[in-house]
């Protein structure tokens, strides 16, 4: 009998008459011959508003206290669909975090360390439906312990992965992931598969469709998932660890992702001498900051060079502080920053094999005249960090250049 | 060094300004030298708005889910309380009633069976503030049971008792035990002490200040309780096993306590042989009715009599159907009820001993014309069944004709 995880979000058990009719695909898939177990977000808002509470009692609030504030949106959100379930004849209970999940590390931020399958296992062979928090578990010291914000779908995979399922089913918001942002092209396209590292790629340059820790934990696992709407019933986004069936064919982009979280920051005449770019870097790391592309190029036969890296927006005073504070020890001439910057990527299993690829993003953006300040490459992936405002041109320019937009696919 | 309990019901707890102004008085006890544990209520309405969700969500709901749902709101008011203590230099920490509470019985209205102190004793001999929430335990099938409605008193009593703690003081809308309901009569006076027995049965007839399952847990695991007010900072009202000091010489009744919930219903041309009482009676402890004043008076040589009992005014009309379908068995003449009554009571340790009290109460009753419609005694109270009409009047006659009025105190 097959195994699945469904996972909510907090939209869709935002008031009885939403959780209701999760519970009506809960039941579904029951009476469709699964076992099931639920993973539920808390409602919409109300992580927000107990984090809210915790802000006002405490500016530095202990963290293991801020974890017994915010577990509790998903304990009434878990309770009130398995009496739904019960209401509607399915035989159905609630576990808790703390009955089943193992947590380490920071409070506030814990990871799941083990998922105490044995009862659980019991209900599900006995035919029960499995109603259980998300974002939460236990701590070694027996305390509630929280996962992070988006919590939930790694609790759902976890539990997944504990508890062997064949599938863990998120339901969202969106109904899948698409070849890039709708809001930019509205010709973009649902994909039918989606690789994990391509989806990691994806979710790491802007499309927040699932917590990238649930994504980077179901690729360890080799756990099958699928993205779904709550509220729709359409076809998902299915990720796997291979492309299989007719997705083995598709073009060998996945999707063009957009960024705005960038800011641009450049050291010019820096000496171009062993050890100059770990000078500039180490200390930014110490200060928990983290870079995105890096491009360190040395004018020829003048000793002195240009460093150029991207930092999220939101740190570059930060970092451009940092930087200052050493410039006698790094003996920069003149420091530039630019927060009106964006990144664009083309995302795709084939780049790997396919160097074309890059190639022919480089020809689309210059025959727009989109000037390049960096370039950073992976093994499935290819960034160019551009101007912001030719941002939404540059993707629409890619998207339809490698056949994603929807009329023209396969 | 004393250890005490301090409990905070959910008006003390409704936002962050309250839950600072618990968490000053937590201090002054903890920096006076005491161990203190703390026990809290839900948010004020937050019970009231998880309980209406339980009914939407099903109408014929699991306890055990119902239980998963409403335990929440106390967690949150728990880790809330324990980190505004921090923030103000507090060595606090939250305690969750799933981690010592151990709670057996029907879901939903579930009794403290064991209150697990091991980890909690060493916290208070460490200097911690423990906090905990109210209302809830964890079942032998270790899932989330909660008390039932008002159940955080009970959650402190409990406590105190396992962790021997030398005294319970209970925060409330109200700053103590009153002589009478002071609606009622606005000279009525505070208490200093009253025993638990006292206290029982002002409880039971309408001086809803604790719950009174709490009263009885105290009473015997003889734990004296402290009512307090929680806005002011006045003396609250010490409810004690015996009376002591100043108190030992006080009038001999502690208060008058009238309650509206009554409604009468007598049987007349009742068979004057055994049985008959029963006859009645048995079918509606059957029907779960709970019966108050039984009078049964025989007309000397007619071989009929009159039966009067008393029932919750809710019940009257399940109570005369109940009887109505047996009229065959019991044989009456006629079955009158009514609605309009009311009990007041004279309530104190010293009836037991002087039963000129008793003869006062129907003398003053009497100077005013009042009637009564049925008389009870326990050893310390005296009630008499009269017209709703004249409640009032009888309770301000007696509590000045006991000497209770504020100014006439000793």
């Amino acid at each position: 009998m097959p195994r699945i995880v469904m996972k909510f979000g907090g939209t869709s058990m935002a008031g009885i008459e939403r959780i209701r009719s999760v519970a009506a695909r809960v039941r579904r898939e029951a009476e469709a011959g699964n076992q099931v177990l639920v993973v539920v977000s808390a409602m919409a808002g109300e992580t927000d508003r107990l984090v809210q509470l915790c802000r006002e009692a405490a500016a530095l609030h202990d963290p293991t206290e801020y974890d017994v504030v915010v577990a509790s949106g998903e304990q009434v959100t878990a309770g009130l669909l398995a009496m739904t379930l019960q209401g509607m004849g399915v035989n159905a209970r609630s576990f808790m975090g703390w009955q089943l999940v193992r947590a380490s590390g920071v409070h506030g931020n814990a990871r799941v360390e083990a998922v105490e399958g044995a009862t659980l296992d019991e209900a599900l062979r006995n035919g029960t439906v499995a109603v259980i928090p998300g974002f939460q578990g236990v701590s070694d010291d027996g305390r509630l312990a929280t996962l992070g914000r988006g919590g939930s779908d790694t609790s759902a995979v976890a539990i997944a992965a504990g508890l062997k399922a064949d599938r863990c089913d998120i339901y969202t918001d969106v109904d899948g992931v698409y070849t890039t942002d709708p809001r930019i092209v509205p010709r973009a396209r649902k994909l039918t598969q989606v690789t994990f590292e391509e989806m990691l790629e994806l979710a790491g340059v802007g499309a927040k469709v699932l917590q990238v820790r649930s994504v980077g934990l179901a690729m360890r696992e080799k756990l099958p998932l699928r993205v779904l709407s709550a509220f729709e019933d359409l076809p998902g986004t299915d990720i796997v660890a291979e492309l299989s069936g007719a997705n083995m064919e598709r073009n060998e982009i996945a999707g063009i992702a957009a960024d705005r979280n960038e800011a641009r920051i450049t050291l010019t005449g820096v000496p171009d001498k062993p050890g100059t770019v770990a000078q500039v870097i180490a200390p930014l790391a110490e200060a928990g900051l983290s870079l995105d592309m890096i491009v360190h190029a040395a004018t020829p036969n003048t000793g002195s060079s240009d460093l150029t890296f991207t930092v999220p927006r939101a740190s570059l005073s930060q970092a451009m502080a940092v930087i200052e504070q050493r410039k006698g020890e790094i003996g920069y001439a003149e420091l530039i920053h630019d927060d009106a910057v964006a990144k664009v990527s083309i995302v795709g299993v084939g780049i790997r094999s396919n160097p074309q690829l890059a190639a022919r993003m480089f020809d689309v953006l210059a025959e727009r005249q989109i000037n390049l300040h960096a370039v950073s490459t992976s093994e499935i992936k290819v960034s160019a960090l551009i101007a912001e405002s030719e941002l939404d041109l540059a993707v629409r320019m890619l998207h339809s250049a490698f056949g994603l937009d929807a009329e023209q696919s396969a």
